[in-house]
């Protein structure tokens, strides 16, 4: 109730401030037997970490995991999966400023209306620190997954106002050549060059991240209430920053006519073109899922700005220290993990329609 | 775990199919001692209902909601509200052309796939007229939200490539001047107009509705998964036919930079823009909710189409009988009674936040 | 979260008060493509109404189901299941004595404190009528059950003072070859006259109802908070007026020892004893589980008795009207309908632990 | 889903395996603001470790419990809070001897067809060491409580035959004050002898444990399915060992009359008896809580064994080692952990009651 779970049978529950001793997690219901790639889950870490371009905060943080329950002899037992990734790189002293200060457009505000309580250093639970545990529950759903074939494939699409227009599966290697994660080389060509300005001026960018996820079976998603995109679109909507989600066509369906929306069925059972997404009526239906996922412009910019305090007074926020020009690359592992979460939870889930 | 609830403390859970015997749900967790005008629920199913225009279908359905539960002299008692819809208006035999064909861009195969048994009488459970529940339900909610002063206003922005720019409030009078629930006259002739062309074609349109939810408690969303929007956006992603989600800047955030995005604070702990769409860091923050919603064209439309049956031999589907030609209009209460459901459900939530 | 669902894979969501319209409820999770005899739900009905002997209520309801959805061409179709049982004998009347004050050990004082406001006929909520829905639930669950060969024997072997010692399976026909279920006439014998003792002196007896359930799979039960004894406990304690439960050797392995307690496994991994009850670890084990439930003696009574009302004045009881001298037998099919949810809901969870 | 969490709103959600890295968990829930005395929760955990007497274990862990997210400065933030608890003991070689074999009346067996897989060292995830859990999520949910009056005494009324006749609130000095835990000294004492006599015999012997909770606010408790004394009663079935619950007058009901046992009320709206145990259609009554949790034998004992292999040969286990005659004064503040954890939940359920 309180948030800090996703999922119904394959169930992350997380914890964990930016700047406490560590955060961490219990992932229950992932299946027995299956054999588990330490290595591939920090990967998925690495991938994700500060420090990695120019555009990223410089932070140090080691992400490093630690396992400590469910596994036996490389192999899930079925048992609740714990795990933690201290926290190494602290520097509170970095935060003292804000302590009392509401920074614009980020959670300062809310949370200490809400608790009445904050632990200031870093945004505390409100950093996007917190999805480290994301990535790990997820680059283990994704081996869950890789058992019966499921595919991801994750890259952004657009910068400020830099777009690559493409819904193909890219190869993982493909995607990280540029450290923009844009498949096209020259996409990312331009889309670095908006960033250099952007950085020069201290300001920040958002961005769109498509997920591409094929061989899901067909049957995925409950009816009504947790169709499958549903619950796609509500794992999106939980990431630090993101403003919007669409599938398929999205927002683009608006202005089709019906007679040229709608997907015909070719002899093989799949549609000659996929306006739907992979989804119909909230059930997968075979064909590769294509969702994309806005994210708005890191709200900690390198200019000062006017804002309020605890007492109500105005302030002003310094614009200082290391933050992210751009977060959208860094996020692609993310996005990743959220779809594989949503896409196991309900391949388990489906599991319960027969006897 | 079957996707027929919705809710966590204010929990709908629905049923009924489009040509079953009666549709309905189970409300539990309403708080009790609220007075509850039956009318009003009522005349929320009347604004979904068909036959309000030349543009949805005419089918007489009578959408009278029956409370059998819950409810003692005129108030709520605490005890869960049990709640049908008879159908009356069945004529299964419209239906039978398409007992084994499977409709383009419908669940009739994603259905078949997942349950291998199917209801196929107007789409069974995936027909949009499992909405009514949600509509009774969120009319409760709205009865309850009010007693806390929190107002909605919901409308349509857009339908085909007609749009109407704003984000203001309105009142529902002005919204239902139009059929179409526009609330600008004029933008509502120019969609007429582009249905009117549309209807002629046999074919359809889709649309984006717009819902502004004021007076809500700052503080309202969970940390991390459950953020409000996100609730949210699962809630109308659940929604037949819609295909995107977003709220405040949404996906327009994605081209600005940080400092024009982020939200400045005035000396009232108000924001001088709104931006974050009235939720920061998923949490309330006093500012009105703004959050958009799109639909694609009806996937039924007045052409023949080629398409499979069950055996995977090619078959044609034709176009007739009596249906929408823009679902958007009919689809504005059932928006507003998600918004209401979800905030009812998390102000609910924040009361266990304290001892 | 308001207590009026049961279940988390197959989930029966309840509603209804002892005088209001109807009672129903919404099953959800049913897996699809099994067919229902709707003769064998309302036949368990039967079994739980009042009416049967000269120990029960005389009160005619007619408790007759009617279904809603769900179920097409005599199949479960895999969406939610609603059903109603509407109440024909309200006479209302009978139950303005008591509208203000609190009976003895009944819910009337907590119910009041604790909404503020009750539904005061007849019990409303907290009424046992409300039990004519998990029997509905339940008979669903026993057909899907019996298609992987589960059987429930479930019958009373104590009221009052008059045990029947035996863990044995008796088919129902010996069951309710007595009005009391008790499988030994002779027993029944003693029962029978010391309820007509019970009954000439204007009192109330309890007593404890065995459930023996064979052929459940091995496996099914989840480590830790869920285990199969503790779901099935918390069920059977959900039941109005239970006030214990005790699975296998229960209380009485208090004063055993280890070395005899233990139950040692044959070549064919079946157990020699069975004090576990068919569950081991929370997990069962392939042998017959085997649980007991205690109720307490009824509260009305047709004796007068002190008590006081909503002002905190002191006022009397008259114990008049008609009522049940001892519930136990008509609460035989209850139990049995609590077992069959739990085990069928195990059965479906256990399912998600395989890809 | 997998049985691994407790609790709706104050939820603990626990992993580890008595013999890997470590055991922990997340509470996600508490009410923030609240000050947490660390030591206490480091008192409650030594109160149930080995090595206390004679009669139990003397495996040296230290169930030195550290926390590592959702308390700052003291306080906590309403954040999840985040804890493990290293195995420092692990000595895996003295399991080897049982890696293949099953354990009477042990879950080897049943982990084993459950998941094919199973971590065999010290009974893996089915150790009553997973418990240690519980005791840290109910010390703070204790804490919480104690700001609103709540107060537990838990103590042991059984042990094999000798038993202690009194549902008194004792202090847990008094309690505490015989390793038995025990508040009668003389009943201790016969306990003591009886223990010795059976760990002569190299034996082992169960108990029953009573829980008395005082002060708990009227009101709490959900009717039909969540009653509290169905919670109450799920949660200590859930802890290893148990084989029965009951509350109030128990199974003792079932001999009484309904006009003996009925709980008349005085003018102050308490009852003079208490037959209820403070619960009246599954809500409290302000009157205490009382209710009794049986335990069996422990099923490890210093005798030899037959039983089968996971190939069905049969085997022999040998009795040797150090395990716990009677863990019935160890289980005093699991038992205390769980009560605190229901009621603690439901407090915060009530809070949803009212707008």
């Amino acid at each position: 109730m309180a948030g800090s779970s996703f999922g119904t049978i394959f169930k992350l529950s997380s914890f964990g401030e930016s700047h406490g001793v560590a955060l961490g997690g219990v992932i229950d219901g992932c299946p027995p037997g299956i054999m588990i790639d330490l290595q591939k889950v920090q990967n998925d870490l690495n991938r994700r970490k500060p420090g990695q371009s120019s555009f990223v905060t410089e932070r140090k943080e080691a992400d490093e995991v630690v396992f400590l329950s469910g596994l036996f002899e490389g192999k899930t037992t079925g048992t609740p999966i714990g795990f933690t990734i201290q926290n190494k790189d602290h520097k509170s002293k970095d935060y003292s400023h804000i302590k009392d200060s509401y920074r614009p457009s980020h959670a300062d505000f809310t949370y200490d209306k809400k608790y009445g309580v904050r632990d200031y250093r870093g945004g505390g639970r409100s950093s996007a620190r917190e999805t480290v545990c994301r990535v790990v529950a997820g680059a283990i759903a994704k081996q869950v997954l890789s058992a019966i074939a499921v595919q991801f494939s994750t890259y952004v699409i657009q910068i400020g106002d830099v777009q690559y227009n493409s819904s193909s599966f890219y190869e993982q290697e493909q995607i990280d050549a540029s450290p923009l994660r844009c498949p096209s080389d020259k996409v990312a060509n331009s889309m670095e060059k908006e960033l250099v300005d952007c950085k020069a001026e201290g300001d920040t960018l958002g961005g769109i991240i498509q997920c591409v996820v094929r061989n899901v079976p067909i049957g995925l998603g409950e009816p009504v209430f947790d169709k499958l995109h549903a619950d796609l679109g509500k794992a999106m909507l939980s990431i630090n920053a993101v403003k919007g989600f669409e599938y398929g066509s999205g927002f683009s369906a608006v202005s089709m006519k019906g007679s040229a929306h709608n997907d015909i069925f070719d002899a093989t059972e799949k549609t000659k073109t996929n306006h739907s997404g992979g989804i119909q009526g909230g059930i997968s239906n075979g064909m590769p899922i294509v969702c994309r996922v806005a994210f708005k412009p890191v709200a900690t910019i390198m200019k000062n700005q006017e804002t309020i305090n605890s007492k109500g007074a105005k302030v002003s926020i310094e614009g200082k220290g290391r933050h992210d020009v751009c977060v959208v690359p860094r996020a692609v592992p993310i996005v990743e993990a959220m779809a594989a979460l949503t896409i196991l939870d309900h391949f388990l889930r489906q599991k319960t329609n027969q006897i």
